[in-house]
């Protein structure tokens, strides 16, 4: 008996484009499908975007005579350039460097919009080999200690008088510790941080190209202000740090400034054993409206 | 009179290509001249890099048929492919994308090396126009209370028994908080941050541009640890969140992961009134050898 492909597994199918890019240092393109059952604010959730080029670029040395690639993604940077919407995406890759201990793979995902290509995202990834990381342990943060995930909040639970964000939400099983949703009884007094577990509800467990899905995964940290909305991402930067082990996950996010129209989150995830296996740092754009409970 | 060119603004000079790129979106290619006095452990400075990329990204509307591109870096995110030299250097640029509030350009500087040109630098910047920010401050972290810079360590103050690392040392003035150099005198019981001063020692005021080279100006955080040597810059993302003002700024380096032959480096720096300006994160490589004083 075979498993069933996870619903998020399914959502990065990558399908080889037959010519590869004739440009050179070019890598192999793919087309993807996107869905709207990953659509939050009407456009699709930009860590899925970041899985799928993840996945893309870690996979670029396959189909490519230009260079090998190393399989995990040890740092992404992405620019995002528009809203990304159900349907079909071409993602192109160009093998920037491929050496002997890490490569760099720029990978452009693009829609069609009125017939014309569109970029959405367009990100820089260095690929390593988790496994082959060596050295001590100097100093890494401690897993904060939450309240068990059926103490926390589900964010499918949503609050009374607010309108379910999209389908995403679905997509994702996360537990808002109750410190982390006093914004819902009207409580804004102590803004700027989020601790929640994570995981994905088929039981999908967590491997590096999942957690970049997870990085983007939660509600802007501007909630904890009653700043409701879409904060677009402008630019997001995951490193992951280790090979995460099954179960849950466990995350922190906060914003150290907030201010003149955008913000950045700050994200630690941590696996089941407490070993931080991932750290992530976007700049969005503030909520572009206010709704106060 | 006309002011001569600040050492800075020198290293950065940028000569247009007379030909653009014929690729479908490409901007401008420039040629500039790296300086071995920017040179640190035998490599051109990262955060000199980080300068000139994002000012050729700045100029890529200049000279383009593609699409303006709005004059401030936000967000720059930088991989490291191999190490630059002195000598020339030639950066192209491509117009990702061109917007109404934000530009993304991609931006590449490679060096002859055997003849054959081989990537240095590779960077997406998102530009904008600082001065059309618009939005209260929310949060944002206190400027840290240091001890005034002449009571403070200069790094061209090398501790007795090391090494210059290079003449980088000598293009910027920093001055280490005493609680930031007791490793130079054998102490690492508090390990993992750094608070300094810095400037430009010819005068030359901070701007956006000038805050990329800031970000990456001192020795590697492991110095905290006794851990000396050179941590290669894998990836590099900055944030310009403000204009700063004219003065010393102030910045803080701290780590908290520092495992498995990786370490992140967070940077924050403050202007002289106090504000947010700039907001960074590099993953590096641990120093590959270990010089005990």
């Amino acid at each position: 008996m075979t498993t069933p492909l996870s619903e998020f597994d399914t959502a990065l199918t990558l399908t080889p484009v037959d010519s590869t890019s004739a440009r050179s240092g070019g890598g192999p393109a793919f087309t993807a499908q996107l869905s709207d059952r990953w659509a939050i604010g009407g456009a699709v959730n930009g860590g899925l975007l970041l899985a799928l080029l993840g996945k893309a670029a870690s996979r670029a040395g396959e189909h490519s005579a230009s260079g090998s690639v190393h399989p995990d993604p040890l740092a992404i940077s992405a620019h995002y350039l528009s809203a990304s919407v159900g349907g079909p995406a071409r993602i192109e890759t160009e093998i920037v460097r491929s050496g002997r201990t890490t490569s760099v793979v720029s990978v452009h995902l693009e829609q069609k919009q009125d017939d014309k290509p569109t970029g959405r995202v367009r990100a820089l990834v260095t690929t390593g080999d988790l496994d082959a990381l060596d050295g001590p342990e100097f100093i890494t943060p401690p897993c904060p200690e939450l309240p068990p995930p059926d103490q926390c909040y589900a964010t499918t639970d949503t609050p009374q008088g607010f309108k379910s964000p999209g389908p995403f939400t679905e997509r994702l099983d996360v537990r808002l510790t109750p410190g982390s949703v006093a914004w819902a009884l009207g409580d804004f007094s102590a803004p700027g941080t989020f601790n929640a577990w994570i995981r994905f509800p088929d039981g999908r467990e967590p491997d590096p190209i999942s957690l970049l899905q997870i990085v983007d995964a939660l509600p802007p940290v501007t909630y904890t202000w009653g700043h409701f909305g879409w904060a677009p991402t402008v630019e997001l930067t995951a490193y992951v740090r280790a090979r995460p082990a099954p179960g849950w996950l466990s995350m922190q996010i906060s914003t150290s400034t907030y201010a003149r129209g955008f913000l950045e989150e700050d994200v630690q995830v941590w696996d089941s054993t407490g070993e931080l296996v991932a750290q992530a740092r976007q700049l969005a754009s503030a909520p572009r409206f206010t709704q106060k409970t």
